[in-house]
């Protein structure tokens, strides 16, 4: 049976401030990602949200970002592969204390936006930060871009992994993401991003951007929950999927 | 056998900030209280310190504060019980993190600062603090100023709690401390304080301001780090101690 | 001719955050209170925030907070007067900054949310806050709840302010707010409201929750942007004053 | 008459942290750099350390930072030109409040860390810093590395600018800092190092890592007050500037 797990980021509000439609986006996910109190999210709304999670059934991780609230965690920040670590760790850890407090276990870790983007193509960070989920939990399962540093890191220490792709990207021949910086980095027409998506979960297969075939294995497929348009396709992409036969399935699920 | 555990509060660095001689104070106690990155620490800080810990062989207890780093976690914020647990938790997960990663397990759990004075008074707020530590926890300790809400709270709930009792400061015939704000809050002088925690320990029994005796429980004397003159302190009481046949051990071995 | 400001709290959002529909309060009040990054705003959000006060042509004043951005200034930090004045100093000159820049001139300064809420009831504080404001411009308007503490502490140093007062909140005899605690904290009727701010600007008189009238200055009301609800209401305020013969003009039009 | 500056960073304390010895350094430089708030310093730190240096009779600037307490402002974090010139602003008219309500004004910005780094070798960046300092207050001074994109934007829009120079670092052949990264980046012998200095003051000519001498014009020397060493080391420079007829004097008065 092809099974494909559906991923998104939660958990983001702060404070006074409320950011993303949870509620909306938790019933079409699988796993989800939760904000820890770095780039995104405070005690408070990660008391809520891990159980809103634990309500709906769904699998969650943690997801560590850098220290930077005022950019939600998506500028680079040269940090030393141990900082990126002892962040993963700290972030890890409070999550888990929620998550444990409501006896309920943590699934994965996949880490966020720049510090997701950074580890993805240095080996030395992906490693550490591999290495410091390893210490913590070492059933913890790593979700990071298929075909990164993150991947080879994790397998290379024999911590569980998952490739996480994106409905949304193009990719390069190499299977990295085309860069947001050039004009094609995005699929913009829904319809072929939903038959991209069904091609990768069924055929291990999706066209770069010079035209060729290259392969990808999709663990997971990361979906957004913030507005109404990208909820709807959401649906349309977890409706097809499965009448397509596939079957949406946490991580674990998947991969084991 | 009398035991008795000695703590202090360590690991209060931040980032480019050196505070406290925590090398210095380490060996000479038996249980210390870890800054968790709200009031003080960072994660790096954390890892180091919690490592420190593990190579001298001294039980660790997470220290969470207010998120008031520019206050140090000293000045009071009328948070809802609620925030103050959430703030618990999220602390002692962040913190317990690293202790995970090396092996090593926590003790017990001391509020730091304002949040710990707040608690000593408020039934409301120490026993959502008390739920949090049961919930992450149930084995974890509870350091608590002897006779204080935090006390009481924990026992209500079956939360395994430790009463902690200061060299310096005087105290109230009810046995609360005498507020800071007078003139006769603390005991000046070093000979005098040390005869009181040897009788503290040896007959559970310390002069109030008035002049009568009260009963008192010392678990844990906290002792301070943060200077020469303070670590001369913490030696005297110590030997004086051992001198007068009292164990120094850990808080789990002084409450079993 | 009578004249009154209707003030209004903008440029709350932070980083990835959006807050508030500043777009839509702007052109309905004349004097708006900005914040400065402690409980709320970024430096880019400050910066977007002054120029479209200019572009509408509105008076602008610093809202200065505590350094609580998890707790929106709202709640209560035990400061010492001399902490919180150098925190409005710190802000205000932020806050002057990106006023300075496009050739914009700072009418008034108006604490934040818990800040606001202990200088009207401490003169320490407000005094400290007072003297802070006149260092640094003594022209500058201290916007202050009408008949608190820092009213009378502005006026005591010779500071220009003006006195605010709330269309949906009720009055103790004394003039004071009634505390939200109570049931009948808030004027719900929102046509009585309007009658209430009306009679306050015509008459200086408002009927406290004991049935007795009460004297009461009104300079400015402040109104709320948060919702399309508070929105409506401040169009209905704004309408209903012109048609009594009101002027709407901004605070320093109005004391002078 | 030769005249150069001496600048030194000042006012990095935070909270309950101290940092540096400024009531040593202060006494030997004629220009100090006072953190904002950002990557260092808060309200009270600021307001005091200002008066200091007006007591001692000194010059002040502002020392703005990336918004990273945990790295001290040294990490590099991508941000848009438009962002690092905003969070200038803020810095600058925080600092300035300071000054302003003490009658003081400030002569200089010099950005720090990763910031200054950063603008140093990117001109978008360093224009748009320029553009934020000259629309504050056009007659501000920026104090920038001798030779770098931050001299260049700061004359291209007619921004005063002084040119830095480091005692203790070597030089490539263009004109930049020899990296840090490589094993001579630094000058360690002093008695060389104090030669240098004399030189590049005198005869605007140092000798870079590959032999040859290259025009380098000192308006200002960077010196450290961290530590005991670092401050005779400050002593002894200036001793001999002294003895070689040169004037330790501000910026204004070097540049006029």
């Amino acid at each position: 049976m092809v099974k494909v797990d559906l991923n998104s980021d939660i958990g983001e509000s702060f404070g006074r401030y409320t950011l993303g439609m949870d509620d909306k986006i938790i019933p079409l996910v699988s796993s989800c990602n939760i904000a820890c109190g770095y780039h995104a999210a405070d005690p408070m709304v990660m008391k809520k949200t891990v159980q809103m999670a634990k309500d709906a059934g769904i699998a969650i991780g943690a997801h560590p970002g850098f220290p930077d609230l005022m950019g939600f965690g998506r500028r680079n920040m040269v940090v030393t592969p141990e900082e990126g670590a002892a962040y993963v760790t700290y972030q890890i850890g409070a999550l888990d204390a929620f998550a444990k407090s409501i006896g309920m276990k943590m699934q994965h870790v996949k880490p966020h936006g720049a510090l997701y983007n950074m580890a993805g193509k240095d080996y030395d960070l992906a490693l550490a930060i591999a290495k410091a989920i390893q210490a913590y939990n070492p059933e913890l399962i790593c979700l990071a871009l298929a075909g990164s540093q993150s991947v080879k890191a994790a397998r290379d220490i024999g911590l569980p992994v998952a490739q996480e792709v994106f409905a949304d990207r193009a990719y390069m021949p190499d299977g990295s993401l085309v860069p947001r910086s050039r004009p094609d980095s995005m699929v913009t027409d829904e319809e072929l991003a939903i038959e991209r998506v069904v091609r990768m979960v069924k055929e291990h297969k999706v066209t770069a951007v010079d035209g060729q075939d290259i392969e990808i294995i999709p663990d997971s497929i990361c979906v957004h929950g913030d507005g109404v348009k990208a909820l709807a396709f959401v649906s349309r992409i977890r409706s097809r999927l499965e009448a397509e036969g596939v079957t949406i399935a946490p991580i674990w699920d998947v991969i084991k």
